[in-house]
């Protein structure tokens, strides 16, 4: 079966993505009645030498992306994986000339189909007085003894759009580019690796790749490689291409040795992800770094693709200072990235924090009258936890990933260990705000935030000096209030459910809450006790129950733990436990 | 199973991916201890508000590759679709604010977690004294009814950070900031589409996609989306896009209307190739403007990815001048487009060829006295050819595509059919380059090419006036230099066999056959009717055998096709056919 592809057609495909890239350019204009893409400033062109480029599509941005001021003026587009008519290449050499260029330059990738149909047009201009030239791009590493068809053309061709149209752009003569530009081509290797096959529009997959495996030195047509073996790790492949590419006993290895400057281009062949690309550029920076080269520039990203395979290539060009000068030179071209022109061997890249953030868990502590009862309430709040723990994600399994319990079970050993060695302070709101370092760092997830931010935004407003009812009931304000701001439009019930919760506490049954704080504060050991208290609160044994995890209407477990954790404090300081 | 992944541990992929991007690029940092990522100058933001987003790992660039100058200052990465931990957060935070920034923008995506942690950094944060702020992208248009969660933050947030960046880089207070980014925040949303799910590194799919079906609305984290459908075409997808982001019975749609100018973002999720890319490119901008709707500017590329899914996000923002001279700020972010500052609907993107290409075979012609024979000699060949069509395409089987009869047939029927509407003109020159013409464009692929190519360079040294012997041999010279000089290096045997072929014909049996074009010439009739030209050869039958199509050492279909034709001209010469 064909793959699927966001297409219209496998036939318009080529003219629709031309098309595409045409309209979404303001620089790029279509030659009519050609798949040639052509700068849309061609005025610009006169007295300079102009180059031209192309090949098969399915490469993209390869060529077209690479037009503009400094780069390419033109590129022509065969379909795909197919080379281009030399009807087509003929036309745009044409109208290159046309504008007013001292000379055309074509820079062919080197593939049969390419060098003759570029080669007919070049003779056909030639033969119509236009001056004409072409580069043949062929740094593929893959083969220890290629065939007499010479090494491919890959990714490097990029290097040389960008070289040869800074060349161009500083008024350079036709034969002085392509004089430099056949010096920097023997500087450049490439060798490419791919998980995956691809399929050109309406056919097959290229080829079968077996689960697991992955294929060496891949040509950009979706061709089969050198060889196939496991997927190893980023480290491993890429030391293994930088092995090959270099290795002086193949025909087509790039010398490389210590102390060369180099330009590094890691060129996704198509669905490799984001990530796996930046892995992968670290670890060709670190491999050659290992080797002494110095790693001058490195671009990462989709530069000469081929459909959806999901690989990765990699071009090494040796560089001189004024090859480095004219990578760095402005282009317009849209598919050029945004490069900084800084050596990146030995330059710095670790920032040291300025601050060190002291977590509250760290710091020392002085006891206070209420630092028993806290004490007392933070251990029963602990092992109640860890007892409901397989009956928290249980709950949890219903509606989420199930860890629920564990999550809660986490924070509550970080705090049990807590306790194990440091003094419980007297100052409520310090308390609070170890509760919420631990919870932050030992919980994770969203619940261990949502914990963390009630406590932090609850903790300025009780002090020792400061815990009346008063105090706290203006602290658990605070921490619903920023659990609101913050996770207020958020998903999942939890927040809500625990808002709501609060407010229920602060507003019915625990408005008793208080009172025993304000007993604790003025008769600590009574209080804790639980006989005052107690009296106090049996009372409303209804409304105790009103938050008894048992009725809570939503099964939802986090909610279930928060007021679990409420009716714990209750507990403790009614003195039942 | 698990996908393969070019990783080197799940573990380590957050870190590598960090440090590939850092190591990768001029100006960016990581700070010590975290996973956060900082501009390299932060002296630069002296006095100036900062910027800082982040998110979980696995949608790169986002948000890494947007700091720079005139972008973010800083980002903190989580885990891999996991919101980063609130103590980075707030390292990163206080790394910018001990740079002297006059306050920190904190740019968040509307999903839980990160409202939560970096809300909690920015309470921790602002006891500590820092003024810092939070804006939440929330421009999801997939919901009709979103949850009480609100619309998620998608792609959208790139423009934030592009827009704010701008205004911070002017020197814009933080307040300033907030107030005109809540405003354009609601002239913003995004949809996304997808052909295949993603996997979390170590884990399995995310969701199931039947073959041919797509996933519409899903968001970053490989989370499902509103409704699946069959995959239809570009365009259609684009249109249903479309008209879902900007339905007003949906509450999350996007208001726009006929004469609104938009900035358009098309985001690759991950693995669409850039062929496709390019085809929704276009999709988007032509249905764009069926409405009414200006588009100001296109983002083509990958923006925010969800790893290696394979679709695509549409991402629309009603831009008004001010907007759109922000989006054009220069940045050095390295995940920045390239853009250009043209507004992409009314600019003219056709070029009109300014000399229309003459084909040779439509130019009129007069006869001369070789017409005749050189009729006869192209109407056997040709007939030769299709006789051969088959024998042709079984050799070719063995080693190619088993077409190579087809295309010679399909440029004999092309020859045949000039023939009966044309003259043949009495320059032989200008008969090879109508045939150069004819081969060119109806074989096409190699062979046209190589046939075109050889003959075109040929043409130049046969004229009326001079056709002998010697004019024929470097004819025929120019024209295997050329093969030689654009087909030497290709691959296959074909155009080696055929140069070598020539080459023998020049150089062995064929200075006969030059002896007979001067024969012809002196006395055409004569040679036509092979009377003296059959003596010359006969005693040369075996050398002429040399070159026979069943000697052909390799069986390689155009080498015999080559020797054909030669065959052919001989014996029309000698009058034995």
């Amino acid at each position: 079966m064909t793959m699927k592809k966001l297409i219209n057609s496998a036939e318009s495909c080529v003219d629709d993505a031309l098309l595409g890239l045409v309209r979404a350019s303001g620089g790029l204009s279509l030659l009519k009645g050609h798949r040639v893409v052509l700068r849309s400033d061609l005025e610009n062109l006169k007295g300079k030498v102009a180059l031209l480029s192309g090949g098969g599509s399915g490469h993209e941005p390869a060529h077209a992306g690479y037009i503009g001021a400094g780069m390419l003026s033109a590129a022509v587009a065969g379909g795909v994986f197919a080379s281009p008519p030399p009807g087509s290449i003929l036309a745009a050499i044409l109208s290159l000339h046309n504008a007013g260029a001292s000379g055309v330059l074509l820079i062919v990738k080197n593939y049969t189909g390419d060098r003759l149909n570029f080669g007919l047009a070049a003779e056909q201009a030639r033969n119509q007085g236009v001056a004409v030239d072409m580069v043949i791009v062929a740094e593929d590493c893959a083969f220890d003894q290629p065939s007499k068809a010479g090494r491919r053309g890959l990714c490097g061709t990029v290097f040389i759009h960008k070289l040869a149209g800074a060349l161009a752009e500083e008024g350079c003569s036709l034969d002085q580019i392509v004089s430099k530009v056949t010096e920097i081509l023997k500087r450049i290797g490439t060798l490419g690796v791919s998980l995956s096959p691809c399929s050109v529009p309406g056919c097959l997959p290229s080829f079968d790749l077996p689960p697991g495996d992955m294929e060496v030195g891949l040509g950009i047509h979706g061709e089969p490689g050198i060889k196939r073996s496991k997927v190893a790790s980023a480290d491993e492949v890429v030391k293994t291409m930088i092995d090959h590419m270099t290795n002086p006993s193949s025909q087509s290895h790039l010398p490389l040795k210590s102390g060369d400057c180099v330009v590094v281009c890691v060129n996704n062949l198509g669905a490799l992800s984001c990530l796996e690309m930046a892995v992968v550029t670290r670890s060709a920076i670190i491999c050659l770094e290992s080797r002494g080269v110095v790693v001058a520039r490195v671009m990462s990203g989709l530069f000469m693709t081929s459909l959806e395979m999901a690989g990765v290539s990699l071009t090494l060009m040796r560089a001189d200072k004024e090859t480095l000068r004219l990578i760095d030179a402005k282009t317009t071209a849209p598919a050029w990235p945004n490069l900084s022109n800084v050596c990146l061997s030995g330059r710095s890249y670790i920032t040291e924090p300025q601050t060190t953030i002291k977590r509250p868990q760290d710091e020392k502590h002085s006891e206070g009258p209420l630092s028993p009862v806290m004490h007392k309430t933070l251990e029963k709040i602990c092992s109640t936890l860890l007892e409901k723990q397989e009956e928290l994600n249980s709950l949890d399994r219903a509606s989420g990933d199930g860890d629920c319990g564990n999550t809660h079970a986490q924070a509550a050993r970080a705090i049990q260990e807590w306790l194990q060695g440091h003094v419980v302070p007297g100052c409520p709101g310090k308390l609070l705000s170890v509760v919420a370092g631990l919870v932050q760092e030992k919980m994770g997830g969203s619940s261990g935030a949502l914990y963390s931010l009630f406590l932090t935004a609850a903790a300025g407003h009780v002090t020792e000096g400061r815990s009346n009812a008063a105090a706290w009931a203006t602290a658990m304000n605070a921490g619903t209030e920023a659990m609101k701001k913050y996770g207020g439009a958020a998903p999942g019930d939890r927040t809500m459910v625990w808002c709501h919760l609060v407010l229920m506490w602060l507003h019915c049954s625990l408005s008793r809450f208080f009172y025993i704080m304000f007993l604790l504060l003025r008769s600590p050991q009574k209080a804790a006790s639980g006989a005052e208290a107690t009296r106090d609160l049996k009372a409303r044994a209804g409304r105790a129950s009103y938050i008894s995890p048992n009725l809570v209407s939503l099964p939802d477990p986090g909610a279930v733990a928060v007021a679990t954790i409420l009716k714990t404090i209750l507990e403790v300081l009614e003195g039942r436990k």
